[in-house]
Order: C-alpha cells, then structure tokens, then sequence
C-alpha cells in the first residue's frame, strides 16, 4: 500500500485529520516513563497506544531523536506504529535534501533505515535534489511550502517574477514535481490565507500537512474553510506540543487520547462531518 | 578557539584551501577496510591520517551516516580528527533548519552530540529557524546560497525584487544574520560567475565554502579569480569524491595525499601564493 493510499484510507476509517507529532523531549518526559530503559519509546509507544484510532497519521521529528542520540529509540517507535496499526502512515519530519547522490543516501536513510512512509524536504535546493525522493513512488514526499514560523516570510513571501516564491514552489510541486502522484505540501495554520493560496493552485488532490495549530496559534477554522478538498479532506493537521504534554504527569497518554479526540472533534464539527 | 579562528589558523599554517569531503559509501570502500569492523571509521581514518598536514577543514557528510546506520563511526571520525589534529575545523554537512524549538535539537545534534565545529544550514524557512545555529557564537554556519547542482537555478536564481533570490541570501546572510560573525556561505565551483557575485556582495570577511569542483567539474581557475578575498583565501574548496575515491585499491590513502597535495598545489600556483 502506498503512502498516498494509507493517508486517504485512514482519514476515511478513522474519520480524522489529525496528524500526532511525535517530538518527545527527554527534559519533558513524565517521571513515570523517564525512569524506563528506552524513556522516548515508552512515551511514544503509550501515545501510540492511545490514539491510533483517532489519527490519519504520526509525524515523527527527526532532530529530537538525532539531538538526544535516539535514533535506535526512532526506529523503535515506527516499528511499533507498523505493528500495532500498519495501516496508518508515518511521516519523517527530517527536512531533507542536498545534490542527488546524497538525497540518494538521505532516502535510505527515512525509507529502508528507519522505515518511514513519507519525508519532509526542502525545495531550496530544486527539483533534482528531490528526484532520489520523489522517485520513490509508494512513499509520500512533503515540500515545504509556506511553514508555520514567524521567520518564514522572509523568503518564501519575496516576490518572484510577479508572485510570492511559495506560490511558486506550489506549482512546480504539484506539476513537473509531481509526476509519481506523491507530493504533499507543508503550510503553515498560522498563515490560513496562504494555505488558501496554495490549495487553489495545487486543486483538490494534493494533501496539505498543516503544522501550526496548538502552540505556535494557527487558526483551525480558517485552516478548514481554506484548506479543506471538495471531499472534506486532503489535510493532516499536526498537533505535538498540544497532544504529547497535554498532561505533564503520568495520565500523560489519557490526556493525549483526550486532547487528539478534542482536535478530532473539533475539525470534524467545523467541517461539518 | 572559535571555527573561524581556527579555519583562519589552517589556513595558513597549512597553506591551503582545501577541505576534503569524508562522504564514505560503503559499497565502494577498499577490500582492506571493508573486513575491519568499523569500515567507515577506518577508511576516513587513514584519509585523515595522510592528509591532516594538507587542508583546511574537513567535511563530513551526514547523509552518508545516517543513511548506512553510521552514527558511531561518525562520532568516532569527529573525535578522532579533534585527536589528531584539534586545529583543523570539522564542518558536518547536513544542511539542517527548522522551526525555533527544532533547530535547537540540530543545533545539540551537530555540535554537541557529534562535535561539529559548523554546520551546513538551509535558508528557505528564514532566520527564526537558524538563529539557534547562529546564537553559537563560536560554531561556524554555513548557509546554503547558491548550490552547486544543476537543479540550483530553479529556485535559486528566480529573480526577486529585481535581483536573484541566491543574492538575496547573500545579503541577508552577510549582514542582518551575522550578528556573531559566524557565517560562511555555499556556492558552487560550478557556477563561478554567481560565485564572484556572492563575493561582491559579502565583501572580504565572509568566507564561502565551494562544493564541485573534481566529480561535478567545476571551474577551479574561476573558482578563484573570482572568490579569493583580500587576503587570498576566503575558501574551502571541497573535494569528496576526487579524493576519497583517487585510488580505489588498498593504496588509497596514500593516493588521496597525492590528489589533495594536487588540489592544494593547483590552487596555490593558480592564486600566486
């Protein structure tokens, strides 16, 4: 099953567009799981546990793991995810991208290495830097767009030739990029207008992965009335912060389960589902 | 000693340019070093080893670690060129940068997990998303400008505001980014004249690190008419493939001495120096 097909399959089974980001801070864990062998599995399997059926898919970022020397403990968690709910996708949110030969080995690394269905990259760089990635036709690859931070402006809203560059990454992404049909789009919720911008030029069958909501202030409602396909998805909306510390003790995962079908929820009542 | 202190002090202790590129692919080690049992380790130790009197920095590519599950034979290399020889600068290629909270993670990755003196970064998501990098006063951050590959011009030479979207980065990376002076940037031996311009625009201080010339056969004459600074250097001129791979045999090492004193030698006939 290819990622494209996972993603779709678990919006509709699930009935969800959130996407959990798993970016687990050894310094935040609850005591409960700080004090196991392997804390950042503990934490991320519990997560896992309690909202697999709430969720189109688990976003991963890989500094958190490469920043705390877990890779073993990354590698542990995708593995679970594909034991306990094979069918639903995994992100890499890695952010890569370089000359061919070493996307080359970047693609070992999401794909075979850790198992990832899908990698977030980067498109300063061009089209040839994400062939090795975007040749991969079962796996998703997310181009960074228009991201959630205050700095993100600075480049990706330049005007180039007549329009902002984010427009333009947007479509040569959902065009000359997208000749495998497994391109998705980073855009940020706290920039919905943007977002808005990007889903008419990309149309209704490139999904959007939307971090921003939570911590960082996006606005749901306008990231739905912006955002959503003629189907009523083609979104996954990444909470981390939000889910994974929504209680710092050890009801962690209850209140994970709980904030996840609060944003379920809440999408599905603003979407009219 | 911060890496611009120490890039300037091998610079002329060494008289060279050169940086040599450590991107080990397994599949193409010597039979001598593939039957030992931390292959890698040992390739880029007896690279090290015969050329360590000869360059400026070295560059080891994550891509290549991270892809082949190499993580500890990249520590070992970083740790073992800070052994050998603590006044050559060690820049890990990894070409990182996310939101604020992520960086920090790669900013603990590179520099204080592996050890890294400087770091490849990516421009496109702004400053908010380099600032960790950047507030490390003492590392040094190398910021993509304007790439080496053939895609680069695709989005890096998309005119914005009346100039090229990599002149754009150029300016911002040389003055409101360079708060600690850490910066250097990427640009290409393969597009000399852009390199000229980024010189032009940075002025003396800012040092640009030029991937491609060897394997992406990139003009080294150019290369330096145009990006000497003042003094006559300003550069690290990399070269992985042209060096690691010289002799594919068990001579290796003492092939890679030869082709970096070539390079070396080449660059300081065609400087004058």
């Amino acid at each position: 099953m290819s990622f494209m097909e996972a993603l779709r399959g678990a919006w509709r089974r699930n009935t969800s567009l959130v996407c959990v980001g798993l970016d687990p801070d050894l310094a935040k864990l609850p005591a409960c799981v700080k004090s196991k062998k392997n804390p950042i599995f503990e934490f991320n399997k519990a997560l896992v546990d309690a909202t697999l059926d709430l969720v189109c898919c688990y976003k991963p970022q890989a500094a958190y793991y490469a920043g705390q020397g877990a890779d073993e403990e990354l590698l542990m968690t995708i593995k679970y995810i594909k034991g306990r709910c094979p069918d639903v996708p995994v992100i890499l949110d890695a952010k890569r991208a370089d000359i061919g030969s070493t996307s080359e080995m970047y693609a070992k690394e999401a794909f075979d290495r850790y198992g990832a269905d899908a990698l977030t990259v980067n498109p300063y760089m061009g089209m040839d830097a994400l062939k090795p990635f975007l040749d991969r036709k079962d796996k998703g690859v997310v181009i960074l767009c228009r991201t959630s931070n205050a700095g993100a402006k600075e480049i990706q809203e330049l005007k180039v030739e007549g329009t902002e560059l984010y427009k333009h990454v947007a479509r040569m992404a959902a065009t000359t990029w997208n000749y495998n049909s497994n391109v998705l789009l980073v855009t940020g919720a706290t920039c919905p207008e943007e977002l808005g911008e990007v889903r008419r030029i990309v149309g209704d069958s490139v999904p959007l992965l939307v971090p921003g909501v939570g911590a960082q202030g996006g606005d749901l409602e306008k990231v739905l009335e912006y955002g959503l396909n003629k189907e009523g998805n083609g979104l996954a909306i990444n909470s981390s912060r939000g889910i994974i510390y929504a209680s710092k003790g050890d009801d962690f995962a209850e209140a994970a389960r709980k904030a996840t079908l609060e944003l379920r929820d809440a999408i599905n009542s603003l979407s009219g589902v």
